[in-house]
């Protein structure tokens, strides 16, 4: 990297993954802001959640000052509890944030990860950037815009934001210092693209509680209600609206105890109602309770997917009880989600979604919000991020349509040069997923993925031969199917199959019998043949040899008959 | 089956699966009305196409009078071709749908099924009903509902259907029949609840004709359509579209091809333009050309998707040029589809979909559509099908609020007495799903699917042992791995492996030595413990053992010597 250039890359939510690496280079030193997860989609069966491949910064540690983290949700903080070890990088966040980050780091015993805690509006110098984060609003309490002071241009890194007015929990978004920043002179502004294809605004919190008490209020039922475990704000609302009511509040779910632990160390929820255990709770009569409940995402072990199948140990649903899902459907998640209202409705159980009632908010800016942030901090440049292509080119023709000069269309991996000169992408850095796979690091692309995806549509057959050095067979093939033919489903098949590979052993040649690749194509060609397996089935024929010699054998049972 | 009973049992769309089948019952004798298929989901790995088990009524084929199709879509007439064998009865359809149907059946070699081609309007008897199809609009010419007059009251089977004023192809909703019918009396209406949970009406194929025009009108480019090779009426609208616009139409996907004929065949599309051929078409400036291309689902081999992938033989895409989605996205299609955009538009292409552009409407009826046909046939009994749990709930509420005596809420399955008495269900008929798997019908519960679901997330592990009869291991453990651990990413795992695995094998005292299922236990032991398998993975470990008889090898080898 030439000292004297503003550089940016974004190494995962860029036009795919949704998960956040941003690097920002100058003076031949990097920052780094944000490193998330994001799931595993059905493209890598058997994952769960998966990493930006750190790689490319991870071999110039050295060079890497520090990690901000502008909020605590998991597609932007959740990856340094499996990360840090390669970048071991001091981190900047504000309070909150850093309260979520020391409970992830002590579950895996990092306790060594140096947490500088800030203000908003406070700045600080990472190596040569001068930093502020700045308040903005969310669907998380304490999300921030990052601002990035430098010699060659000032940057205005979004993180996600939206502009709610009331948002009843926090703080509103700092408008005046983004103004402010923005008459500074901003070379280049990097922003959220989520909601780019909505028009509008986003909507407010309060509006939601509002809808949330008229709801609720006439109601004379049991309701649990799901969200996002991080909407401290609407865990707040559900709270609040239950006291207004005259229910009383329950919490299950492991992760949404812990935010409410996390966010009452920090000074939010101090007004919040005290919590009722959950067999106490339980135990109330239908109309005076309010279970919250995880799983608004359809996740098989939460605990709204274990109340709907009557599963959980204290919440147990009768016909008209209620459940609301204060949440999105995150894409992707429709057929379980769909599922789960099934299951439900099938019960007699009421299903209230934002379908069919005002009962949720987006925590990202749509398109008026995002215009209200281009008119404050008039960039000359917008790189468009947090978003797939069709959000990343919808944002980008938005920025070129209020007079931003050089919107630049990115995607992970792309080195691009801000300043000096005009905006271009002028390299490209290494990118890649890692994966979580029995406690290990492995790349996306790794073979076992490749053969997972062949196993689930096609299945294994598995043939062992024992031969002799002659290829003669000493004993019957041995055969094993999975998911590939049911053996038994046609009886006799099994007998078949195996008499089939044995004529195709013994037919061999003498060149052929002696080469174990020989042998295993000659089985794998029998194999297919003798299950008549249609030319789109490719199941793994694995066909194992095992050659014995006459003179290993006697020794061998020599000594066996001796013991 | 008493007699005089009026009965009434889904076996595929009610609830859940959305694929149709439906029986009637009257006098010991059955009417099926559609047979349809649907596509399988990632719960069901390698499969494409789900099926209805028809098993119920294949055991009672000889009171079987009877199958009429409503419509040509394949949710509810594509499993004839591969189902009919099992239960060879007569076929009732019109002309476009016999003439779809035709197709399909020689396709697939079936010359001698029985199909009675009648008229909308038209009185039929199948067996003891006495029946009509009535005219209605929707995304397929000739969709009908089912009017059935029995001596225990009249029931009216929707099928699909919408009410659109200006379908623009195909006749207008027998409105007048409808109202005749309803007059006559209806006992129970069996009804369509898709889009039940969509206020409104659906709209008309002429306001999307009219947005079409001006949406392609200015354009200068290429513009790709795509839609549902059966939504005849929008081929149409895209080629009187092209026609105004001065563009020529060319069609890529056989899918599509295939209906033009069919529906030329029975009188449709009689004025549309010369098509031309793709490499003609390939030839023409931008402007002057319009592609109607199949694969609006993102379907993979689909033309579209290659279109998007650049690797179309005749549709080559340049930056500007334009896709339109002239469809919806059906639930559970949202990540492919969401690529595909992806793919056109970082390729530069413009994508066109129904969330930013008035480019389809939907062919099943809104609430304001579903509360017309209640007062035009004021039946005595609602039973809600064609839809999940959640649609039939609110669909049978609906019935409720508009004063139906008699809501019904069933499910696949549910055998449901209509007459005499209060409707209900009296029993349950076995259902279930069958899939195609090599080319032969398998259950769905099939053992196939379970080993594949457990293979997608955890792999497989195959040991093969050697050992004589007192378990001895006669050569070094055969060891092979797929999706379940990289074997050679760890330098010496294979090795150590080995070593355990024999070690463990050796361990065993002189009992498990001869006991085949205590080794392979040991075996699994020993690959969980080698591998350090978290807890949470659980591979298909399969141990084959072979065992070898000194006198059996003896035998062998001096053949082989000799030989």
């Amino acid at each position: 990297m030439a000292d004297q250039e503003l550089l940016f890359a974004p190494l995962g939510g860029a036009g795919e993954f949704g998960l956040n690496l941003n690097l920002y280079g100058l003076d031949g030193q990097w920052l780094m802001v944000d490193l998330g997860i994001s799931f595993a989609d059905e493209t890598l069966p058997g994952a769960e959640i998966i990493l930006p491949d750190p790689g490319f910064i991870a071999e110039r540690r050295e060079d890497l000052c520090g990690l901000i983290l502008t909020h605590a949700h998991e597609d932007h903080f959740g990856a340094v509890p499996y990360l840090w070890q390669r970048l071991r990088c001091p981190i900047w966040c504000t309070r909150f944030t850093a309260a979520l980050l020391r409970r992830k780091l002590e579950e895996v015993d990092l306790r060594d990860v140096p947490v500088h805690v800030i203000e908003p509006g406070e700045r600080f110098q990472v190596g040569p950037f001068d930093c502020c984060l700045l308040r903005v609003t969310h669907s998380i309490p304490e999300a921030h815009n990052l601002a990035l002071r430098t010699p060659l241009g000032n940057l205005l890194h979004t993180g996600d934001w939206k502009l709610d007015p009331a948002p009843l929990l926090g703080s509103l978004t700092a408008t005046d210092d983004l103004e402010a920043f923005g008459r500074e002179g901003v070379l280049a502004m990097i922003g959220d693209s989520t909601n780019i294809l909505t028009p509008g605004t986003s909507g407010s919190e309060a509006e939601v509680r509002d809808s949330l008490l008229e709801l609720i209020g006439p109601m004379r039922r049991r309701v649990v209600l799901t969200t996002f475990a991080s909407n401290v704000a609407r865990l707040d609302t559900a709270m609040k609206v239950a006291q207004a009511v005259g229910r009383e509040v329950a919490v299950v779910g492991r992760s949404m105890r812990r935010m409410i632990d996390a966010a009452r160390e920090v000074g939010y929820l101090e007004d919040m109602p005290l919590l009722l255990d959950e067999r106490s709770a339980a135990e109330l009569p239908r109309e005076r309770i309010l279970w919250l409940a995880t799983g608004s995402q359809g996740e098989s072990r939460a605990a709204l997917a274990r109340i709907a199948t009557g599963n959980h140990p204290s919440v147990r649903l009768e016909p008209e009880d209620v459940v609301i899902f204060s949440s999105k459907i995150i894409p992707g998640n429709e057929r379980v989600i769909y599922g789960l209202h099934n299951l439900l409705v099938s019960r007699g159980i009421e299903v209230i979604t934002q379908e069919d009632h005002f009962v949720h908010v987006s925590g990202h800016p749509c398109r008026d919000e995002v215009e209200q942030m281009y008119r404050w901090i008039k960039p000359r440049i917008s790189i468009p991020v947090h978003g797939e292509a069709r959000h990343l080119h919808e944002h980008a023709a938005l920025a070129r349509s209020l007079g931003v000069p050089e919107p630049v269309q990115v995607r992970n991996g792309d080195l691009v040069r801000l300043a000096p000169g005009r905006a271009e992408v002028v390299d490209q850095v290494p990118t890649g997923r890692l994966v979580i796979e029995n406690d290990e690091l492995i790349e996306a692309g790794d073979d076992l993925f490749r053969a997972r995806r062949r196993l689930m549509a096609h299945g294994t057959v598995l043939v062992g031969l024992v031969l002799d050095r002659y290829g003669t067979l000493l004993a019957s093939p041995n055969l094993s199917a999975f998911g590939a033919v049911d053996l038994d489903r046609v009886p006799g098949l099994r007998d078949a199959v195996m008499a089939d590979i044995e004529e195709a052993i013994e037919a061999l040649d003498d060149d052929a019998a002696t080469n174990d690749e020989r042998i295993r194509e000659a089985g794998r060609v029998a194999v297919r043949r003798a299950f008549r397996l249609a030319r789109d089935k490719r199941p793994i024929i694995e066909i194992q040899i095992t050659r014995l010699d006459r003179e290993d054998l006697d020794a061998l049972m020599d000594d066996a008959g001796a013991a």
